[in-house]
């Protein structure tokens, strides 16, 4: 079976429109092109329930979770609380995040950056061969950073370890409204039901109208499908095939 | 009581990473500017059960609901049917949309096409006088389009209606790294517990290491936390206020 993944956002700055999230997107992108399958993305405020909920829900629900945001000193950096809650364990400081601190920071060290030595108990710490500070991982749970260079750079540290079987993609733009596809569609899904076909209406494009999406981790299948969804669409109709 | 809102984008182009979402950003940019408080963004796929769960806890959980997404002629359109289940419902075809349909594609009009004039039984349509097309509110549930340009033409033609309270916000740039800044921080939530703080580290900014938001809908309140931050923070630690 291929691997789902959930993403958490963790931010009252999202929800409120301060900031634009850019790590969902970029998660999705990576993952898809591993062949892991994004089930569900949250966006949720910097609250210790909420966040035990959204944690615990996605943990039970997807092979791998991925949480961004809310790591770090500061009051509203609850992430690992919620985590701990979200697996009923307590929250500890692991002793080598206290000797990387320590080493970073020297005399300077804080109570404050201490807080960034916290885990949920019997968490694990990822990726660190490569980079300054490892990554936190809670039974499936990946806890991520929110800034958006950090993250990237944590998530590729550690990509390798969600490869999966590819999804296969095909597009194909063409001349016809949705309205008028429709039913090519729906008789395409009746000979393919296993594909994965979107319907993406451009009202700014002169070149097309329409991109059609067909997709499977099986690529015969794949173009089967477009074959047949070639033969069937008027002559004219097709733009081009990506 | 000041309003909460729920957004539900619904695609399995978002969740597969060949877009971006554009829709969430810009409507908790324009909530929170009407005094709207977004409790939850959900990205869930094109699946009739997801949706219509989702749509469900949304619409218990929070005043007003957004849908963004999954309507249109299309197999992958079903963001309707799911809204119906969810609510209890059965799909109809609304009269006033069947009208505007007919007047719109003339003898050319389709069952695909007819498809957009389903709505949840007894929703009701709303921002028709300036738009071509009206919205559906079903219950607490406003049922936008996923292509930007519409769906914010839609909730700018109904976006009164969700007017509350104001937030005001002060921003105060610092040059204090957050591990440094967390204890004045901490203090400040002391004496001025129903602040909304925000800290939000910039590591590639050379003016400033922190962006820290003073958030109230007390203008009097923020006033007072603003100037006791100001007062404790170190004299040089500030680099401006906006």
């Amino acid at each position: 079976m291929p691997k789902t993944a959930g993403i958490i956002l963790i931010g009252n700055e999202i929800l409120s429109g301060k900031i634009a999230d850019a790590n969902a997107a970029y998660l999705c992108r990576a993952l898809r092109a591993l062949g892991v399958d994004v089930r569900r993305i949250s966006v949720i405020p910097d609250e210790v329930e909420t966040i035990a909920a959204e944690i615990a829900a996605h943990s039970r629900d997807h092979d791998v979770v991925f949480s961004s945001g809310g790591v770090g000193p500061t009051h509203d950096d609850v992430t690992i609380e919620g985590a701990a809650r979200a697996l009923g364990v307590a929250v500890v400081r692991h002793p080598a995040l206290v000797a990387l601190l320590s080493q970073y920071y020297g005399d300077k060290l804080t109570d404050a950056h201490l807080k960034m030595a916290e885990v949920p108990e019997g968490a694990e710490l990822i990726g660190g061969e490569s980079l300054r500070f490892p990554t936190i991982l809670m039974r499936n749970v990946y806890i991520l950073p929110g800034v958006p260079e950090i993250f990237r750079q944590k998530f590729e540290a550690i990509r390798e370890r969600f490869r999966d079987q590819p999804f296969h993609l095909k597009n194909v733009f063409v001349r016809l409204a949705e309205g008028s596809l429709a039913d090519y569609l729906n008789g395409l899904l009746r000979d393919f039901p296993a594909l994965l076909l979107g319907s993406y209406p451009e009202f700014s494009n002169p070149e097309y109208r329409v991109k059609v999406t067909l997709e499977s981790r099986d690529p015969t299948y794949l173009e089967e499908a477009l074959d047949a969804l070639l033969a069937r669409l008027p002559g004219d109709a097709v733009v081009k095939v990506t």
